[in-house]
């Protein structure tokens, strides 16, 4: 079995797939729209991309790619916290005073930005595409005295040793990751879950005021939970949206269709983008 | 009267103020935050930043900047066509063949990809960090064929001939900008309109199922049409989202004020950040 992810090697999303499949063939790609393409083509069995981060919100791409370009399923979804850690060359380690540059992703070096200006103020900061090619900076100039933020699979990956675990500003900084498949089909994780969800695509009859209510009340009377709706633009048009909903409940054979049912009765389109187990990786 | 915009010098934002606000003297600044720190400190009047593209979505960083960092109102909405042209140093305007290289903001080429495709096969395209940037470029190097891709106003601007106009792919991408100042008032734009909108943010009550449902009835059954609804992260966990809210409707002494003490009375935090005319900028 092999599995797409994206790349480069120790990112956050290859940090999850160790996790999620620890005994797997394991690919990285370098955009999200490869890791899809490399599933659609049969190049790889199944693709794991970032969908979501505390933060940041969506990640736009993988939302649009699974509207407008790909027909696959989501099979299974993983959420991580991210956690960071400030490393340096081994050689290094027990030098006394400040590294010349501290290399890192924007997004890493914005989540550590209290700690930096605590610990290591007037440190120069630089940025890297990614957290584990600023590691890889830094394991490739043993010379100098630099440090790298990133996670522990970097440090381990590149040599690294690290100089201050966590050091992350909050503590509730989660990404959602999910896996996906040509169909849908049941994926053996090694980790326990109780909650499943299902995800649904749906586009509103045009100009039809309160068509999004209706929407909303296929879901309110039969009491199944939303825990994500967002609007995504159709590219059709200013004011032209699909919605993306996810819903806390597997797909049974009564409610979830009956509203489904319901909503196309009314004009909208509704594309079944998956329904699978949530795994929270420890 | 002095108004800021997100820069540089000939940027669509330009465009759309010089418009708008054809006698006034402007102000270019770098990043979106800055724009609305300078009118938070009373360095300019007003400020003029984009809110939303029909292809890319909603500009985040104005959404997130309004929700978490500044407390302006929105006094006028200004939605412009995005027009592209291709242009050239004077020097080269009757020069037969292609030029070397292309130039231009990622989104530029992206939205004449096919333009370019057809009539500029194989010529090198490199991104600049903005399209007035490219185009400064094409007029610094009068020695090379260069071109760069723009609007009219960076051509004027940097003394280029257009050699081809209205290059891009599709014809109905549009920006939404706002023009924010301190607090709500009107603003005189020698421009027609007949449509007013009101913008929220709310906060719906944790953990309550259904709370989304129960906010949109109070739209729905006042027949408030929603021209958008979009959620955005709360910044403290996943999960947790705030919801941008524009309602096709002015404020009234009666609708509007039910609907939010409704929503306040249901346990939701509710942010009126603006109500104002639409203007469609020819």
């Amino acid at each position: 079995m092999k599995i797409a992810y994206l790349g480069p090697q120790s990112s956050f999303t290859d940090l999850a797939v160790k996790k999620a499949f620890p005994e797997e063939e394991t690919l990285p790609f370098t955009t999200i729209p490869d890791c899809i393409e490399a599933v659609m083509d049969g190049e790889v069995d199944y693709a794991v991309v970032p969908l979501e981060n505390a933060l940041e919100g969506s990640v736009h791409i993988t939302v649009d790619y699974l509207f407008h370009e790909a027909d696959l399923a989501i099979v299974a979804e993983l959420t991580s916290a991210i956690q960071q850690h400030l490393m340096v060359h081994p050689d290094w380690k027990d030098q006394p005073g400040q590294p010349e540059k501290i290399m890192s992703h924007p997004h890493a070096l914005a989540q550590c930005h209290k700690f930096l200006r605590g610990t290591y103020k007037g440190v120069p900061l630089e940025q890297s595409t990614s957290t584990s090619a600023g590691a890889k900076f830094v394991s490739e100039h043993p010379e100098s005295f630099l440090g790298a933020i990133g996670n522990e699979l970097a440090a381990e990956h590149y040599g690294l040793a690290i100089l201050h675990d966590h050091i992350h500003d909050v503590t509730y900084n989660h990404t959602r990751f999910i896996v996906l498949h040509k169909k849908h089909r049941e994926v053996s994780i090694p980790h326990e879950t109780s909650l499943h969800k299902t995800t649904l695509m749906v586009t509103l009859p045009k100009d039809r005021s309160g068509a999004l209510h209706q929407v909303l009340s296929a879901f309110a009377w039969r009491q199944l939970n939303l825990s994500k709706i967002e609007s995504r633009p159709l590219k059709t048009g200013l004011g032209d949206y699909f919605f993306l909903i996810d819903v806390d409940h597997e797909l049974d054979d009564v409610l979830l269709p009956g509203a489904i049912n319901e909503m196309e009765a009314l004009g909208c389109s509704v594309k079944l983008v998956g329904h699978y187990p949530s795994f929270m990786l420890s």
